[in-house]
């Protein structure tokens, strides 16, 4: 009868150890997580007495039987692997053991990202049929979104490996963004079918192959113009464009500050300016979209940002609880199977 | 006594019909330059009536024996090399057998970029050592400058070509932008040596054995905050990186023009602003800079962007002048052959 309820709801642990202001706003998005939905169950993972002495400090509770004590921390620097099979009682470690021993249906962290995925792809395990996971960012373009995929979970992935992020981003992209049938293109440096690398002509082939919504390439320049909802690249390149855009932000708050110190009429005008300015970039804020899902995964794995706010991890915990509900790891199961053989 | 003369001041020949606003501003560039400059001989490329005209309805004049007459164009469209084959009277072409044949140094051109590529490649040829050329491209930073090689020459690029890329690139900072010892660093998902794709770890290996002033890997977040002066990548993801910088720029306008269309009081906002959006966005104005070079031709190429303005082409003929002058390609095969069994 416990155990029949307990499987009814959405269990969902919680790395409370994760990000670089632990266990505070892991534990206050936890705290707001629950307040906000009551369909779930939450566990936060990491140093009792820690999560604890937090709780007292923000007059916050938390059902103290939810709380998996963990001995152990892994740092953000830490080498993921080595950190993965040194640290057997760390928060990253229990939180996918959860997962893999059917005690959870999901696992948010904002902790070390390759520690993370690596203790996913190990611990918990891949899908049948997925070779290798991958992981997504939302792009804003002129007319919404873009979802990028993969921005880093892999690198040097061979067609099929591009095949698989397009089959998951679909799923993703039709489950979570309800859009009807996503348009995919693969990232390149022409539109031709023969332009670009080597195992971009060959996944050019393999997707028009399949029934996917796949509309051929598209460049670096169509990427914040909506080319496409989902764009696939390897995960070299998609890390690389992410972080290049990210700091294209940076890049510019830091402009607009050098160009107000040159004279009091400046100041002026970027001290007018930065309302505009500010929400325009604000659509580049990561904090609203709360950390990107691992798809791929044998069990719902959503990664955050290291700087993640409170905010960010209660968005982190409702988008793996709307994951699981939508059933996209047995969705992802399902059509994966059907390219297996695709060549 | 006439070749000497001719051989004594640097001789570049300009593709008068290369660009989106041929012949017209290609020919307004090149009369900008000469008068500008006094130290060169300058031929236009092109169907001559077309030149003619473009120069008298501009009140302006060129010396006639200096307009080489050629039948054919190539289009902005045109497959590069069907069109090098097809068209062997275009100005493409005949620029680069100007050059080939000895009687020109430079060819500037603002045509089909992937037409001059493969004419310089496959007319003017390589400089013995040289694998493969690259193209470069100026990225403003926090500090200054980067340039970036390769962003397209080509793609699947091996380790001894991203070496070739760092020699060649050392050399242009050094001489052209007067850095004394440029830095270099690879790309890469992660600062740690054994981060990134096999290319690249396998570059880096290459890349510590040269008297390089090399500092490692880079991120994506690097480029803009001035990480290095040279940064070095296969032209596949140089190409993708600089088409989304681009259109970043774009992006901003069209969301800062969208934000002043909400409301008046946005729209005076923006009103105010834009003078400070201006002068900022301007550093990413390629015509400020005027084309990029292709390295390791056998003969100074430079190939401008298809909207080059007049301002854009002059730049890019002084631009040829300079890196005669300061014998860049005699420099680039000295340092090149130094490393030729590097491994």
């Amino acid at each position: 009868m416990e155990n029949s309820i307990n499987n009814s709801v959405c269990r969902i642990i919680v790395d409370a150890m994760g990000g670089d202001f632990a266990p505070q706003n892991a534990v206050l998005g936890a705290v707001q997580a629950v307040a906000e939905k009551r369909n779930m169950e939450l566990f936060l993972a990491g140093k009792k007495e820690e999560i604890l002495k937090t709780l007292a400090e923000n007059n916050l509770s938390f059902k103290e039987e939810n709380i998996i004590h963990c001995s152990e921390v892994i740092g953000m620097g830490d080498s993921p692997t080595a950190a993965i099979k040194g640290k057997a009682d760390s928060s990253i470690v229990v939180g996918a053991r959860f997962v893999r021993d059917g005690k959870a249906d999901a696992f948010v962290s904002a902790g070390n990202t390759g520690a993370v995925m690596a203790a996913a792809t190990l611990i918990i395990g891949r899908i049948p049929g997925v070779g290798r996971p991958t992981i997504g960012a939302l792009i804003p373009n002129t007319s919404g979104i873009s979802i990028l995929f993969d921005v880093g979970a892999s690198v040097d992935s061979k067609p099929q490996h591009l095949l698989e992020y397009a089959v998951m981003g679909t799923i993703f992209a039709r489950e979570i963004y309800n859009i009807e049938n996503p348009t995919v293109a693969l990232l390149s440096v022409g539109e031709e079918e023969s332009k670009g690398s080597d195992v971009v002509i060959q996944s050019h082939k393999l997707l028009k192959k399949t029934n996917l919504n796949f509309i051929g390439n598209v460049e670096g320049r169509d990427i914040l113009s909506g080319g496409a909802n989902i764009i696939i690249c390897d995960g070299f390149i998609g890390n690389i464009l992410l972080k290049f855009g990210e700091s294209f932000v940076t890049f510019l708050k830091s402009r607009f500050l050098n160009y107000a110190r040159k004279s009091f009429t400046n100041k002026l005008r970027v001290g007018i300016a930065k309302d505009s300015l500010k929400s325009i970039l604000k659509e580049f804020d990561y904090q609203e979209y709360g950390g990107v899902p691992l798809l791929g995964i044998n069990g719902i794995t959503i990664i955050g940002h290291g700087s993640s706010t409170p905010k960010a991890i209660k968005n982190m915990v409702l988008r793996a609880l709307e994951m699981h509900e939508k059933k996209l790891t047995e969705k992802i199961e399902i059509s994966i199977k059907q390219y297996s053989n695709l060549q």
